[in-house]
């Protein structure tokens, strides 16, 4: 995937300027056959045969989303792209096109933009989708907005569609990004399966357009927390979801880092993000496609309205992430 | 356009958070037919029955791209939208929906960041598009990442496409928001028509669908500069342009602006950029469409390749804006 760079390992951006970063850029980004204009004009086209196009927006902020002595920047690029992609799944969708938009302090090394575009680069062709533009600019911290456009084959799966005695089940991995943060937050590098699993998430990407298939009644990507986003989904379809403890039985990295750090290894799981797992809902007596597996159960809402319990009981721990 | 705000003068962006911004948002974005699904999902979905779509991504950085004391929040919201729907127009199309990212230092007054929301959603309705989504998060600066959406009646108008023999025209105003930069700049807030035009600069929106409807062979927004963006278009057609300064009398601001300031005036209108006219070129012979006027011609280019000159002369002047 990796080009060699015309400059040293000592130019900056503000050394290589605009329109030389993004002649970089452009190399690197392979344009697929949904791409009718790629970079280069005022805008680009892609080709949209279905007659909709999926859009979804996230932003990355330096020290808030990413840090640059946390992981490389070939990995933050592929993270970049893999929770806007996942945004895109959660629909039932696959990505075709993305925008990057970025903003970049003038002392940064070329170097590593080139390798950020490299791992946008690689976690884009993971789905098929191509880098069809984006801006780049000047910043006192590097921001990373991406938009990330794709199509759905069937009707897209809504937050909003999950019905009493529906099942609650999730494909991916999680608790293992969160286990991975709280580790580098505490200055270890160690055990390196939850630190990478935080440094480059693995959405199911096949997992959204299957569920889509076999009929999810509603889905969310885990991107705030397990609880957090399950309370999204019970608020939008006016239901209250019980998740079952017992079908997240804790695997060994996440046991060791709980121990090592005096917490309760089932809050990564119940508390955690960035993972991106699909959460969906599906009919009772569905057939789960490959790759869920039942986690809970969807009820009427109580007197109290729509809610989220954990094994039946109110969850404590911290429901997820703040974002202010 | 605005609404009522639940939250007193002195609420921060910290004391509203995420999901109370998000509800106010959502409120003043009137969701047009061309949404299929809005805001509040994973990502959301708008309908393309032309086959395709265009897209474009711009960052404005504050103290880089606006400054909170030089504009209203209003009108850096409405410039925000304008230089994105701008580059559709350049296109040939109309914008149909945006997605809006914002980055935002925990101690803004949300009230800034609500009118910022009643701007874009102003300049937004100008051509029927729809705020469709985004994402909010937090960063020691503002950072306004707008993507827009949208959709040409006939084939997208490129920079490349110019040919020797073309006419070059021009649609909307130029030079006047570079003036009212270079006024703000000098602690001045008058002439006020140019301030204006700088806080709130006004594309010709009419005149991308006209000009692609008139058989315009390349087209491009100034945003850049105009020398700086004919050099887009002559290095993308492998042509040479020659803008005819006489083209452009000087109006009264520019030349009052120009005299308080010691500096040609004639260097706002080939060097500015950020007015968001349109530069296309046309067939010699071609009818313009409404709000064109003649500036140039295209010619083979000469032994050193494509080029841009003024009255047949290399311009000695700053071609316009470096991002580094």
């Amino acid at each position: 995937m990796s080009s060699p760079t015309p400059f040293g390992p000592d130019a900056t951006v503000a050394d290589i300027g605009e329109f030389g970063l993004i002649a970089e850029f452009v190399q690197r980004f392979d344009q697929g056959p949904a791409v009718y204009v790629g970079p280069g004009d005022d805008a680009a086209v892609l080709r949209t045969p279905r007659g909709h196009v999926v859009v979804s927006t996230d932003l990355l902020v330096e020290n808030r989303h990413f840090r640059r002595d946390w992981a490389s920047a070939h990995d933050i690029g592929r993270r970049a792209a893999a929770q806007n992609l996942s945004d895109i799944n959660a629909m039932g969708g696959t990505a075709t096109g993305l925008t990057v938009g970025l903003a970049l302090p003038p002392d940064l090394p070329a170097q590593w933009v080139v390798d950020l575009a490299d791992g946008i680069a690689t976690e884009a062709a993971l789905v098929g989708a191509s880098v069809i533009g984006g801006d780049l600019t000047r910043g006192t911290e590097v921001v990373i907005a991406v938009t990330v456009l794709g199509a759905c084959d069937q009707a897209p799966v809504l937050r909003s569609g999950a019905r009493a005695g529906d099942v609650v089940a999730i494909a991916g991995r999680q608790g293992w990004a969160a286990a991975g943060l709280a580790v580098l937050g505490r200055g270890f590098r160690s055990p390196r399966a939850v630190v990478v699993a935080h440094q480059r998430p693995e959405p199911p990407y096949d997992a959204g357009p299957l569920a889509a298939r076999a009929g999810a009644t509603a889905m969310i990507d885990v991107s705030d927390g397990l609880v957090a986003d399950a309370v999204h989904v019970a608020r939008a379809s006016a239901v209250s979801i019980d998740l079952h403890s017992a079908a997240f039985p804790l695997e060994d990295p996440l046991i060791s880092v709980g121990a090592a750090l005096g917490v309760d290894p089932m809050e990564f799981v119940l508390g955690g993000g960035e993972d991106h797992p699909l959460v969906a809902t599906f009919p009772a007596g569905t057939t789960l496609p490959e790759g869920f597996r039942v986690i809970g159960a969807v009820s009427e809402p109580g007197d109290e309205g729509p809610a989220v319990t954990v094994d039946g009981m109110v969850y404590a721990g911290s429901p997820g992430w703040s974002h202010f």
